[in-house]
């Protein structure tokens, strides 16, 4: 049987905002599983903010993605054909397969995941990529000590949900910015958050971040970059350091990338900034997911997940990131298992 | 006797650039000196482009200049008076006792200087606070290694020319941006830098900076902020480091600091900036010194000063810091020694 692959490819690069010009879906065959190789279909596939950077025909960190081709991203699937050793039908993997239906991939391309040790799910978002950004961007470069004060942005996201939780786990004061009551309300309930600022209905930014970071702000990891970025710049304490994450605010920006430039600020301040992809920590990963994993044991970490429903959701799932839509981790859930 | 003391006050915090209402020369009798004190007749002052900022009323690292008051800053004198222990008529000593021809000063306020191991003005210079600005700033930030690019801005100054021979210590490629073929020329063939850029001159500087770093850039120690920042930011390699010592090129600018937005390259490159003041390193003071003194003495660093004469010349000798005039460190010699 000649299985059909429902796939999304990138069909021109976006101006500005991705439209309905940006994807395309189509359908190809599933290749023959060649030795080595195994079958997967997919299950759960993640969108985030890292890919609109991918869509530029722009150097950058990671490749951009080819116009006409399948738009890559990780993704769950589930073993249905295996001409490896390494994996049996049934097994639970991790990879780069991307937004198609079906994937054979060579053995080397997957990571298995244990489904009796935490939803799989988990291995998208706080115990995957996101976890471990959270992870080594606050703790490798903001450094956050008991007692000072650590500001997000994007803080109900995936990323910024788990950093201001691993800021409490330090001791640190943790303020969160985001932009609707529903996820200041889930930031200061269930994350422990000190204080949230809806930066959608606040009147004066500035004025908020003072009353909140009363000492000062000591860390500021940062995932939105623009004027919320300039508005915490000007409460920096000496020697803050600033994780600089992302800059979804500015992705999908037609207009130069224009601000308050920083350097008389890290001068007066000398305050750190560093940009940083979580690639930089592979040979750390290890050491994340298992720390990552012992707080979720122990009760000291949870996670949202925002989960739509069916393969033809992606695209509009992946823009939803840009309009605030989700708490925590977007996933799309694209099959169910068919071993379990 | 009654020494009458010619001292130059702030008389009124400038808007942009400095001009003739902002200081005003004023005479004040010396006061008698108390037991623990001695009497300073000050023979170099320092000018430095950090005093701007202490001219406007802003927090910032150091505290700023009290309108009617003299201002402060590094200068060397000899000990014309003593009623101290610890230090005898003839003695050399250097300190912050700033625009003024006669400072009575506590024995502890002021450090002596060794006249017989280098000229004494080094200790303004390259042995003082420049060198030392130069030397914490591209090591413990910038930390080049052999073989990597180091771009400096404001290549020619006193700080700038520093670097560029710690980087050629360190085995770096070394390019340096400045503001006449004068000083282009100084960098090259008296410095040992491997290519310099005029800024004035150049049609297209990305380019050249793309010339002169064929390899992109791994270092960037940046003394003057602005569209040069910007230019330099543009070719930064993967997980470059930016000492971000001055911003000069925006001191005495009225608008504001405006420029891209620097998260997204950040981001991209990996890359660090790192604000810092030569204070963050006082408990490092004399490492730093030990080392320069002795690249000093085997011939690995060399300097240049640009001396003004006389008291009356200190205020143009501070806005020509701004107009490019100096190479080096840039003093004014205010008197000769008496008791040489």
């Amino acid at each position: 049987m000649v299985l059909t692959n429902n796939q999304i490819i990138l069909a021109e690069r976006p101006q500005g905002m991705p439209d309905d010009n940006t994807f395309q879906f189509v359908q190809a065959e599933v290749a023959a599983v060649q030795e080595g190789q195994i079958l997967i279909k997919t299950l759960y596939v993640s969108v985030d903010p890292y890919m609109r950077g991918r869509m530029e025909n722009a150097e950058s960190y990671i490749e951009p993605f080819k116009v006409n081709e399948v738009i890559e991203g990780g993704s769950i699937g589930e073993v249905i054909e295996s001409n490896s050793d390494q994996f049996q039908v049934g097994d639970v993997v991790t990879g780069m397969f991307g937004w198609q239906e079906y994937y054979v991939a060579n053995a080397d391309e997957v990571r298995p995941i244990d489904p009796s040790i935490a939803p799989i799910t988990t291995h998208l978002g706080i115990l995957g990529m996101t976890g471990l950004t959270a992870y080594f961007g606050l703790l490798d470069i903001g450094k956050p000590k008991a007692g000072e004060t650590v500001v997000i942005s994007g803080a109900a996201g995936s990323v910024g949900s788990t950093v201001g939780q691993i800021a409490k786990i330090q001791g640190a004061r943790v303020v969160g910015i985001a932009g609707s009551d529903e996820k200041i309300n889930y930031l200061i309930e269930d994350l422990g958050f000190d204080e949230g600022i809806n930066y959608r209905t606040t009147d004066d930014i500035r004025h908020d971040l003072a009353c909140a970071c009363p000492n000062g702000v000591d860390v500021y990891f940062d995932n939105v970059g623009g004027d919320i970025a300039d508005a915490v710049m000007s409460q920096l304490n000496r020697y803050a350091r600033i994780p600089v994450c992302g800059a979804i605010s500015t992705y999908n920006q037609k207009a130069p990338d224009i601000g308050p430039r920083v350097q008389q600020t890290l001068i007066k301040k000398s305050a750190l900034m560093q940009g940083f992809t979580i690639g930089n920590y592979s040979n750390r990963f290890k050491e994340g997911a298992q720390q990552l994993g012992q707080w979720l044991q122990e009760g000291k970490l949870t996670y949202r997940e925002t989960i739509r429903e069916g393969f033809e959701t992606i695209p509009s799932a992946f823009l939803d990131l840009f309009r605030g839509k989700n708490i925590g981790k977007l996933l799309v859930k694209v099959a169910d298992r068919q071993y379990e």
